[in-house]
Protein backbone atom coordinates (compact mmCIF):
# COMPACT_ATOMS: atom_id res chain seq x y z
CA UNK A 1 0.00 0.00 0.00
CA UNK A 2 1.63 3.10 -1.15
CA UNK A 3 1.60 6.27 1.62
CA UNK A 4 -1.84 8.82 1.26
CA UNK A 5 -1.05 11.38 -1.32
CA UNK A 6 -4.26 13.60 -0.82
CA UNK A 7 -7.30 13.96 1.66
CA UNK A 8 -10.54 13.58 -0.15
CA UNK A 9 -13.92 14.98 2.17
CA UNK A 10 -17.50 14.25 0.44
CA UNK A 11 -20.22 16.61 1.82
CA UNK A 12 -23.48 16.04 1.01
CA UNK A 13 -25.82 19.34 1.64
CA UNK A 14 -27.60 20.01 4.67
CA UNK A 15 -31.64 19.13 4.84
CA UNK A 16 -33.06 21.46 1.47
CA UNK A 17 -36.66 22.58 1.61
CA UNK A 18 -37.75 20.11 -0.08
CA UNK A 19 -35.56 17.44 1.67
CA UNK A 20 -38.41 19.06 4.44
CA UNK A 21 -41.43 18.61 2.13
CA UNK A 22 -40.26 14.87 0.52
CA UNK A 23 -40.19 15.76 -2.61
CA UNK A 24 -37.89 14.61 -5.85
CA UNK A 25 -35.71 17.31 -6.01
CA UNK A 26 -32.90 16.65 -8.61
CA UNK A 27 -32.00 19.93 -10.63
CA UNK A 28 -34.49 22.24 -8.85
CA UNK A 29 -32.69 24.80 -6.95
CA UNK A 30 -34.21 24.93 -3.75
CA UNK A 31 -32.84 26.59 -1.00
CA UNK A 32 -31.35 25.10 2.81
CA UNK A 33 -33.55 24.79 5.72
CA UNK A 34 -33.23 26.20 9.05
CA UNK A 35 -31.63 23.00 10.30
CA UNK A 36 -29.97 22.46 7.16
CA UNK A 37 -27.76 25.89 7.89
CA UNK A 38 -27.20 24.46 11.21
CA UNK A 39 -25.78 20.53 9.80
CA UNK A 40 -23.82 22.64 7.24
CA UNK A 41 -22.29 24.81 10.34
CA UNK A 42 -22.08 21.26 12.14
CA UNK A 43 -20.07 19.96 9.27
CA UNK A 44 -17.44 22.50 9.72
CA UNK A 45 -17.38 22.20 13.27
CA UNK A 46 -16.79 18.18 12.79
CA UNK A 47 -14.16 19.40 10.08
CA UNK A 48 -12.41 22.03 12.87
CA UNK A 49 -12.39 19.13 15.39
CA UNK A 50 -10.86 16.70 13.40
CA UNK A 51 -8.34 18.90 12.04
CA UNK A 52 -9.02 19.44 8.06
CA UNK A 53 -8.64 22.46 6.81
CA UNK A 54 -9.78 22.51 3.20
CA UNK A 55 -7.29 23.57 0.50
CA UNK A 56 -9.80 23.84 -2.07
CA UNK A 57 -13.39 23.09 -3.01
CA UNK A 58 -15.26 21.68 -5.28
CA UNK A 59 -19.39 21.93 -5.64
CA UNK A 60 -22.46 21.82 -7.50
CA UNK A 61 -24.11 25.27 -9.11
CA UNK A 62 -26.59 24.10 -7.50
CA UNK A 63 -27.82 26.67 -4.31
CA UNK A 64 -27.83 24.11 -1.47
CA UNK A 65 -24.46 22.40 -2.16
CA UNK A 66 -22.93 26.20 -2.79
CA UNK A 67 -24.65 27.76 0.38
CA UNK A 68 -23.64 24.06 2.63
CA UNK A 69 -19.89 24.90 1.67
CA UNK A 70 -20.03 28.67 2.20
CA UNK A 71 -21.63 27.89 5.68
CA UNK A 72 -18.95 25.07 6.56
CA UNK A 73 -16.32 26.76 5.54
CA UNK A 74 -17.25 30.02 7.52
CA UNK A 75 -17.29 27.98 10.42
CA UNK A 76 -13.54 27.09 9.47
CA UNK A 77 -12.27 30.88 8.32
CA UNK A 78 -11.58 29.47 5.11
CA UNK A 79 -13.90 31.19 2.81
CA UNK A 80 -10.92 32.53 0.52
CA UNK A 81 -9.94 29.39 -0.57
CA UNK A 82 -9.94 28.51 -4.37
CA UNK A 83 -13.65 27.04 -5.26
CA UNK A 84 -14.47 25.69 -8.70
CA UNK A 85 -18.16 24.83 -9.45
CA UNK A 86 -19.57 22.50 -12.41
CA UNK A 87 -22.67 21.28 -13.20
CA UNK A 88 -21.27 17.18 -13.43
CA UNK A 89 -21.47 17.52 -9.29
CA UNK A 90 -25.52 17.96 -9.73
CA UNK A 91 -27.67 16.27 -8.02
CA UNK A 92 -29.41 13.25 -10.14
CA UNK A 93 -31.89 15.03 -12.49
CA UNK A 94 -35.26 12.79 -11.23
CA UNK A 95 -37.08 13.28 -14.63
CA UNK A 96 -40.58 13.51 -14.48
CA UNK A 97 -40.45 12.90 -10.68
CA UNK A 98 -38.94 16.14 -10.26
CA UNK A 99 -41.51 17.99 -8.49
CA UNK A 100 -43.44 15.12 -7.24
CA UNK A 101 -43.91 13.91 -3.58
CA UNK A 102 -42.12 10.84 -2.95
CA UNK A 103 -44.70 9.39 -0.22
CA UNK A 104 -47.81 9.82 -3.68
CA UNK A 105 -45.27 8.64 -6.09
CA UNK A 106 -44.63 5.37 -3.87
CA UNK A 107 -48.59 5.03 -3.72
CA UNK A 108 -49.25 5.77 -7.21
CA UNK A 109 -46.49 3.76 -8.38
CA UNK A 110 -46.26 0.88 -6.26
CA UNK A 111 -43.00 -0.28 -4.02
CA UNK A 112 -41.66 -2.22 -6.77
CA UNK A 113 -41.55 0.95 -9.55
CA UNK A 114 -40.65 3.43 -6.20
CA UNK A 115 -37.40 1.74 -5.88
CA UNK A 116 -36.16 0.71 -9.14
CA UNK A 117 -36.84 4.79 -9.74
CA UNK A 118 -34.54 5.67 -6.62
CA UNK A 119 -32.17 3.25 -6.39
CA UNK A 120 -31.69 0.87 -9.33
CA UNK A 121 -28.12 1.46 -11.01
CA UNK A 122 -29.52 1.86 -14.60
CA UNK A 123 -32.93 2.84 -14.80
CA UNK A 124 -33.98 5.94 -14.94
CA UNK A 125 -37.37 7.64 -14.46
CA UNK A 126 -39.44 9.25 -17.43
CA UNK A 127 -37.67 11.86 -18.86
CA UNK A 128 -39.26 15.51 -18.38
CA UNK A 129 -41.05 17.44 -20.48
CA UNK A 130 -38.38 20.27 -21.78
CA UNK A 131 -41.31 22.80 -21.02
CA UNK A 132 -42.12 21.50 -17.76
CA UNK A 133 -41.91 24.19 -14.79
CA UNK A 134 -39.78 21.23 -12.98
CA UNK A 135 -37.49 20.88 -15.80
CA UNK A 136 -35.04 23.60 -14.82
CA UNK A 137 -34.14 23.78 -18.76
CA UNK A 138 -34.30 27.22 -18.68
CA UNK A 139 -32.14 28.04 -15.76
CA UNK A 140 -28.90 30.60 -16.00
CA UNK A 141 -26.23 28.03 -15.05
CA UNK A 142 -26.83 25.97 -18.03
CA UNK A 143 -26.94 28.12 -20.51
CA UNK A 144 -23.82 27.48 -21.79
CA UNK A 145 -24.33 23.81 -22.08
CA UNK A 146 -25.87 22.50 -25.46
CA UNK A 147 -29.20 20.51 -25.43
CA UNK A 148 -27.84 17.18 -26.06
CA UNK A 149 -26.13 17.20 -22.94
CA UNK A 150 -28.86 18.37 -20.58
CA UNK A 151 -30.17 15.99 -18.84
CA UNK A 152 -34.05 15.16 -18.97
CA UNK A 153 -34.02 12.27 -16.60
CA UNK A 154 -30.79 10.43 -15.15
CA UNK A 155 -30.15 6.83 -13.43
CA UNK A 156 -27.23 6.58 -10.86
CA UNK A 157 -24.84 5.83 -14.20
CA UNK A 158 -26.06 8.65 -16.26
CA UNK A 159 -25.21 10.56 -12.84
CA UNK A 160 -21.65 8.15 -12.59
CA UNK A 161 -20.64 8.97 -16.16
CA UNK A 162 -20.98 12.81 -16.34
CA UNK A 163 -19.79 12.94 -12.80
CA UNK A 164 -16.06 10.76 -13.59
CA UNK A 165 -14.98 13.24 -16.12
CA UNK A 166 -14.92 16.20 -13.66
CA UNK A 167 -13.43 14.04 -11.06
CA UNK A 168 -10.33 13.25 -13.49
CA UNK A 169 -9.79 16.07 -14.80
CA UNK A 170 -10.50 18.43 -11.55
CA UNK A 171 -10.41 16.99 -8.45
CA UNK A 172 -7.51 14.01 -9.16
CA UNK A 173 -5.12 16.85 -10.13
CA UNK A 174 -5.59 18.63 -6.75
CA UNK A 175 -5.04 15.24 -4.64
CA UNK A 176 -2.48 14.80 -6.61
CA UNK A 177 -0.92 17.62 -5.42
CA UNK A 178 -1.03 16.59 -1.58
CA UNK A 179 -4.13 18.81 -0.90
CA UNK A 180 -7.11 18.25 1.16
CA UNK A 181 -10.13 18.66 -0.96
CA UNK A 182 -13.95 19.17 0.05
CA UNK A 183 -16.17 18.22 -2.62
CA UNK A 184 -19.67 19.95 -1.86
CA UNK A 185 -22.43 18.02 -3.75
CA UNK A 186 -25.51 15.54 -3.40
CA UNK A 187 -26.81 12.61 -2.23
CA UNK A 188 -26.71 10.74 -5.87
CA UNK A 189 -22.99 12.56 -7.11
CA UNK A 190 -21.56 11.52 -4.03
CA UNK A 191 -22.69 7.81 -3.89
CA UNK A 192 -21.59 7.90 -7.66
CA UNK A 193 -18.15 8.77 -6.52
CA UNK A 194 -18.16 6.28 -3.54
CA UNK A 195 -19.22 3.57 -5.83
CA UNK A 196 -16.23 4.33 -7.68
CA UNK A 197 -13.37 4.71 -5.19
CA UNK A 198 -14.69 1.75 -3.20
CA UNK A 199 -15.60 -0.57 -6.44
CA UNK A 200 -19.39 -0.97 -5.23
CA UNK A 201 -21.16 -3.23 -7.65
CA UNK A 202 -24.12 -2.26 -9.31
CA UNK A 203 -26.49 -4.01 -6.80
CA UNK A 204 -24.37 -3.42 -3.31
CA UNK A 205 -24.99 0.53 -4.64
CA UNK A 206 -28.51 0.51 -4.18
CA UNK A 207 -28.06 -0.06 -0.28
CA UNK A 208 -25.53 2.55 -0.01
CA UNK A 209 -27.18 5.99 1.52
CA UNK A 210 -24.97 9.32 2.27
CA UNK A 211 -26.34 11.22 5.42
CA UNK A 212 -26.84 14.80 4.94
CA UNK A 213 -23.89 17.24 6.32
CA UNK A 214 -21.73 14.87 8.23
CA UNK A 215 -18.28 15.23 6.09
CA UNK A 216 -17.38 11.60 4.81
CA UNK A 217 -13.26 11.24 4.95
CA UNK A 218 -11.56 9.29 2.01
CA UNK A 219 -7.62 9.16 2.87
CA UNK A 220 -6.22 8.20 -1.08
CA UNK A 221 -2.85 6.70 -2.20
CA UNK A 222 -0.87 7.35 -5.44
CA UNK A 223 -3.25 4.64 -7.06
CA UNK A 224 -5.92 7.23 -5.78
CA UNK A 225 -7.29 4.14 -4.18
CA UNK A 226 -8.62 4.87 -0.07
CA UNK A 227 -6.39 3.51 2.02
CA UNK A 228 -9.44 3.73 4.51
CA UNK A 229 -12.18 1.44 2.51
CA UNK A 230 -15.32 2.88 2.44
CA UNK A 231 -14.35 5.78 4.03
CA UNK A 232 -13.94 7.83 7.41
CA UNK A 233 -16.99 9.36 8.61
CA UNK A 234 -16.44 12.24 11.13
CA UNK A 235 -19.52 11.85 13.23
CA UNK A 236 -19.96 7.47 12.88
CA UNK A 237 -22.72 7.14 15.28
CA UNK A 238 -24.65 10.64 13.66
CA UNK A 239 -24.18 9.13 10.22
CA UNK A 240 -25.32 5.26 11.03
CA UNK A 241 -28.91 6.92 12.20
CA UNK A 242 -29.34 9.54 9.24
CA UNK A 243 -28.39 7.24 6.93
CA UNK A 244 -31.06 4.68 8.11
CA UNK A 245 -33.81 7.81 7.96
CA UNK A 246 -32.18 8.61 4.39
CA UNK A 247 -33.37 4.68 3.44
CA UNK A 248 -36.65 5.29 4.90
CA UNK A 249 -38.14 8.47 2.94
CA UNK A 250 -41.46 7.58 1.13
CA UNK A 251 -42.82 5.66 3.74
CA UNK B 1 -14.33 54.38 -30.84
CA UNK B 2 -14.87 50.86 -30.59
CA UNK B 3 -17.93 48.78 -29.69
CA UNK B 4 -17.92 47.67 -25.82
CA UNK B 5 -16.79 44.20 -25.73
CA UNK B 6 -17.09 43.89 -22.27
CA UNK B 7 -18.55 45.19 -18.46
CA UNK B 8 -16.76 45.28 -15.62
CA UNK B 9 -18.73 46.10 -12.52
CA UNK B 10 -16.55 47.53 -9.74
CA UNK B 11 -17.52 46.63 -6.02
CA UNK B 12 -16.36 48.19 -2.70
CA UNK B 13 -17.21 45.58 0.39
CA UNK B 14 -20.03 46.83 2.98
CA UNK B 15 -19.03 48.46 6.11
CA UNK B 16 -16.91 46.46 7.96
CA UNK B 17 -16.47 46.09 11.70
CA UNK B 18 -13.18 48.33 11.68
CA UNK B 19 -14.35 50.86 9.40
CA UNK B 20 -17.22 51.28 11.98
CA UNK B 21 -14.32 51.41 14.64
CA UNK B 22 -12.31 53.97 13.00
CA UNK B 23 -9.67 51.83 12.93
CA UNK B 24 -6.73 51.22 9.70
CA UNK B 25 -7.95 47.64 8.84
CA UNK B 26 -5.85 46.90 5.44
CA UNK B 27 -4.61 43.36 5.44
CA UNK B 28 -6.73 42.52 9.21
CA UNK B 29 -9.56 40.33 8.28
CA UNK B 30 -11.94 41.51 9.91
CA UNK B 31 -15.89 40.79 9.17
CA UNK B 32 -18.60 42.54 7.85
CA UNK B 33 -20.80 44.42 10.37
CA UNK B 34 -24.83 44.06 9.90
CA UNK B 35 -24.73 47.34 8.00
CA UNK B 36 -22.00 46.36 6.10
CA UNK B 37 -24.26 42.99 5.59
CA UNK B 38 -27.38 45.42 4.33
CA UNK B 39 -25.09 47.32 2.15
CA UNK B 40 -23.91 44.56 0.30
CA UNK B 41 -27.84 43.43 -0.05
CA UNK B 42 -28.38 46.38 -1.56
CA UNK B 43 -25.90 46.22 -3.90
CA UNK B 44 -27.50 43.25 -5.11
CA UNK B 45 -30.92 44.83 -5.37
CA UNK B 46 -29.19 47.99 -7.67
CA UNK B 47 -27.35 45.38 -9.77
CA UNK B 48 -30.91 43.41 -10.42
CA UNK B 49 -32.93 46.87 -11.18
CA UNK B 50 -30.11 47.57 -13.57
CA UNK B 51 -30.38 44.14 -15.47
CA UNK B 52 -26.39 43.82 -15.01
CA UNK B 53 -25.83 40.26 -13.95
CA UNK B 54 -22.15 39.17 -13.61
CA UNK B 55 -21.53 36.08 -15.71
CA UNK B 56 -17.68 35.67 -13.29
CA UNK B 57 -16.44 36.97 -9.95
CA UNK B 58 -13.19 37.91 -8.83
CA UNK B 59 -12.67 38.32 -4.92
CA UNK B 60 -9.99 39.15 -2.83
CA UNK B 61 -9.09 36.42 -0.14
CA UNK B 62 -10.26 39.03 2.83
CA UNK B 63 -13.69 38.15 4.11
CA UNK B 64 -15.21 40.95 3.62
CA UNK B 65 -15.33 41.30 0.33
CA UNK B 66 -16.02 37.64 -0.25
CA UNK B 67 -19.20 37.72 2.20
CA UNK B 68 -20.14 41.21 0.62
CA UNK B 69 -20.16 39.02 -2.87
CA UNK B 70 -21.73 36.13 -1.54
CA UNK B 71 -24.52 38.42 -0.34
CA UNK B 72 -25.04 40.42 -3.39
CA UNK B 73 -24.78 37.43 -5.40
CA UNK B 74 -27.28 35.36 -3.49
CA UNK B 75 -30.11 38.52 -4.54
CA UNK B 76 -29.34 37.87 -8.12
CA UNK B 77 -29.87 34.29 -7.64
CA UNK B 78 -25.78 33.84 -8.94
CA UNK B 79 -24.11 32.35 -6.12
CA UNK B 80 -22.92 29.26 -9.13
CA UNK B 81 -21.19 31.81 -11.03
CA UNK B 82 -17.62 30.95 -11.53
CA UNK B 83 -15.22 32.85 -9.06
CA UNK B 84 -11.25 33.35 -8.62
CA UNK B 85 -9.56 35.08 -5.59
CA UNK B 86 -6.32 36.84 -5.49
CA UNK B 87 -4.58 38.29 -2.42
CA UNK B 88 -3.66 40.47 -5.56
CA UNK B 89 -7.21 42.10 -5.04
CA UNK B 90 -6.79 42.91 -1.02
CA UNK B 91 -7.14 46.10 0.64
CA UNK B 92 -3.95 48.10 0.90
CA UNK B 93 -1.57 46.66 3.61
CA UNK B 94 -1.89 49.85 5.94
CA UNK B 95 1.71 48.56 7.51
CA UNK B 96 2.42 49.72 11.30
CA UNK B 97 -0.85 51.57 10.89
CA UNK B 98 -2.86 48.38 11.17
CA UNK B 99 -4.88 48.31 14.01
CA UNK B 100 -4.72 51.93 14.77
CA UNK B 101 -7.62 54.24 15.79
CA UNK B 102 -7.47 57.20 12.62
CA UNK B 103 -8.35 59.70 15.00
CA UNK B 104 -5.44 58.95 17.23
CA UNK B 105 -3.47 58.78 14.52
CA UNK B 106 -4.26 62.07 12.85
CA UNK B 107 -3.57 63.45 16.64
CA UNK B 108 -0.46 62.01 17.05
CA UNK B 109 0.90 62.27 14.09
CA UNK B 110 -0.96 65.63 12.78
CA UNK B 111 -2.58 66.19 9.54
CA UNK B 112 -0.22 66.26 7.12
CA UNK B 113 1.55 63.18 8.09
CA UNK B 114 -1.99 61.58 8.17
CA UNK B 115 -2.99 62.55 4.84
CA UNK B 116 0.24 61.50 2.75
CA UNK B 117 0.21 57.90 4.38
CA UNK B 118 -3.66 58.08 4.24
CA UNK B 119 -3.63 59.64 0.32
CA UNK B 120 -0.22 60.02 -1.45
CA UNK B 121 0.14 58.06 -4.27
CA UNK B 122 4.01 56.71 -3.08
CA UNK B 123 4.56 57.33 0.74
CA UNK B 124 4.11 54.11 2.72
CA UNK B 125 3.30 54.07 6.33
CA UNK B 126 6.25 52.93 8.23
CA UNK B 127 6.32 48.87 7.54
CA UNK B 128 4.68 46.68 10.58
CA UNK B 129 7.02 44.01 12.53
CA UNK B 130 6.47 40.69 10.78
CA UNK B 131 6.07 39.47 14.72
CA UNK B 132 3.39 42.18 15.15
CA UNK B 133 -0.44 41.05 15.97
CA UNK B 134 -1.32 42.68 13.09
CA UNK B 135 0.85 42.20 10.81
CA UNK B 136 -1.08 39.16 9.38
CA UNK B 137 2.06 37.24 8.63
CA UNK B 138 0.85 33.93 9.64
CA UNK B 139 -2.60 34.21 8.53
CA UNK B 140 -3.33 30.47 6.35
CA UNK B 141 -4.21 32.63 2.99
CA UNK B 142 -0.63 33.43 2.48
CA UNK B 143 0.97 30.53 3.44
CA UNK B 144 1.70 30.11 -0.52
CA UNK B 145 3.26 33.21 -0.95
CA UNK B 146 7.15 33.72 -0.32
CA UNK B 147 7.97 36.60 2.06
CA UNK B 148 9.59 38.74 -0.48
CA UNK B 149 6.34 39.11 -1.98
CA UNK B 150 4.53 39.66 1.31
CA UNK B 151 3.89 43.30 2.16
CA UNK B 152 5.26 44.34 5.27
CA UNK B 153 3.53 48.12 4.23
CA UNK B 154 2.44 49.67 1.17
CA UNK B 155 1.19 52.69 -0.52
CA UNK B 156 -0.99 52.95 -3.51
CA UNK B 157 1.19 52.81 -5.83
CA UNK B 158 2.56 49.26 -4.55
CA UNK B 159 -0.55 48.08 -4.30
CA UNK B 160 -1.22 49.41 -8.57
CA UNK B 161 2.19 47.36 -9.08
CA UNK B 162 0.89 44.11 -7.23
CA UNK B 163 -2.74 44.30 -8.58
CA UNK B 164 -2.26 44.99 -12.25
CA UNK B 165 -1.37 41.65 -13.05
CA UNK B 166 -4.32 40.32 -11.73
CA UNK B 167 -5.54 42.74 -13.84
CA UNK B 168 -4.11 41.41 -16.82
CA UNK B 169 -3.84 37.94 -16.71
CA UNK B 170 -7.41 37.37 -14.77
CA UNK B 171 -9.84 40.01 -15.45
CA UNK B 172 -9.22 41.22 -18.67
CA UNK B 173 -9.66 37.86 -20.33
CA UNK B 174 -13.25 37.84 -18.86
CA UNK B 175 -13.62 40.56 -20.15
CA UNK B 176 -12.48 39.92 -23.76
CA UNK B 177 -14.63 37.07 -23.67
CA UNK B 178 -17.51 39.68 -23.77
CA UNK B 179 -18.38 38.71 -19.91
CA UNK B 180 -20.23 41.02 -17.36
CA UNK B 181 -17.40 40.82 -14.62
CA UNK B 182 -18.01 41.38 -10.83
CA UNK B 183 -14.79 42.75 -9.06
CA UNK B 184 -15.64 42.34 -4.78
CA UNK B 185 -12.89 43.97 -3.47
CA UNK B 186 -11.54 46.94 -1.19
CA UNK B 187 -11.17 50.74 -1.25
CA UNK B 188 -7.64 51.19 -2.60
CA UNK B 189 -7.40 47.81 -4.97
CA UNK B 190 -10.36 49.53 -6.13
CA UNK B 191 -8.67 52.95 -6.23
CA UNK B 192 -5.76 51.49 -8.30
CA UNK B 193 -8.05 49.97 -11.04
CA UNK B 194 -9.93 52.61 -11.14
CA UNK B 195 -6.93 55.25 -11.93
CA UNK B 196 -5.43 52.48 -14.84
CA UNK B 197 -8.63 52.88 -16.45
CA UNK B 198 -9.13 56.57 -16.37
CA UNK B 199 -5.77 57.15 -16.55
CA UNK B 200 -5.98 59.50 -13.64
CA UNK B 201 -2.83 61.21 -12.57
CA UNK B 202 -0.68 60.10 -9.48
CA UNK B 203 -1.71 63.73 -7.72
CA UNK B 204 -5.17 63.90 -9.04
CA UNK B 205 -6.14 60.21 -7.50
CA UNK B 206 -5.67 61.70 -3.76
CA UNK B 207 -9.04 63.04 -4.56
CA UNK B 208 -11.02 59.75 -5.41
CA UNK B 209 -13.13 57.88 -2.39
CA UNK B 210 -14.65 54.80 -3.65
CA UNK B 211 -17.89 54.37 -1.85
CA UNK B 212 -18.75 51.15 0.25
CA UNK B 213 -21.77 48.63 -1.47
CA UNK B 214 -22.79 51.09 -4.45
CA UNK B 215 -21.73 49.32 -7.93
CA UNK B 216 -20.17 50.83 -10.21
CA UNK B 217 -20.13 49.82 -13.69
CA UNK B 218 -17.75 50.32 -16.53
CA UNK B 219 -18.15 49.54 -20.12
CA UNK B 220 -14.80 48.81 -22.10
CA UNK B 221 -13.55 48.83 -25.76
CA UNK B 222 -11.87 46.66 -26.96
CA UNK B 223 -8.90 48.72 -26.33
CA UNK B 224 -9.77 47.98 -22.43
CA UNK B 225 -10.46 52.11 -22.47
CA UNK B 226 -14.05 53.07 -20.83
CA UNK B 227 -16.68 54.08 -23.31
CA UNK B 228 -18.04 55.85 -20.08
CA UNK B 229 -15.23 57.76 -18.74
CA UNK B 230 -15.54 57.68 -14.31
CA UNK B 231 -17.54 54.89 -14.45
CA UNK B 232 -21.22 54.97 -13.45
CA UNK B 233 -22.26 54.70 -10.18
CA UNK B 234 -25.60 52.74 -9.88
CA UNK B 235 -26.76 54.82 -7.14
CA UNK B 236 -25.01 58.11 -8.38
CA UNK B 237 -26.88 60.33 -5.44
CA UNK B 238 -26.03 57.94 -2.69
CA UNK B 239 -22.53 57.06 -3.95
CA UNK B 240 -21.83 61.34 -4.12
CA UNK B 241 -22.41 61.03 -0.30
CA UNK B 242 -20.48 58.45 0.41
CA UNK B 243 -17.84 59.90 -1.10
CA UNK B 244 -17.72 62.67 0.87
CA UNK B 245 -18.30 60.79 4.21
CA UNK B 246 -15.02 58.49 3.48
CA UNK B 247 -13.00 61.73 2.72
CA UNK B 248 -13.63 63.18 6.28
CA UNK B 249 -13.05 59.56 7.60
CA UNK B 250 -10.60 60.92 10.70
CA UNK B 251 -12.17 63.84 11.08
Amino acid sequence: MSAAIGTLVLLRHGESEWNAKNLFTGWVDVDLTAKGEDEARRGGELLKDAGLLPDVLHTSVLRRAIRTSILTLDVLDRLWIPVTRSWRLNERHYGALQGKNKKQTLEEFGEEQFMLWRRSYDTPPPPIDVDDEWSQFGDAQYTALPPEVRPRTECLKDVLVRALPYWYDSIVPDLQAGKTVLVAAHGNSLRAFVKHLDGISDEAIAGLNIPTGIPLRYDLDADLKPTNPGGTYLDPEAAKAAAAAVANQGR
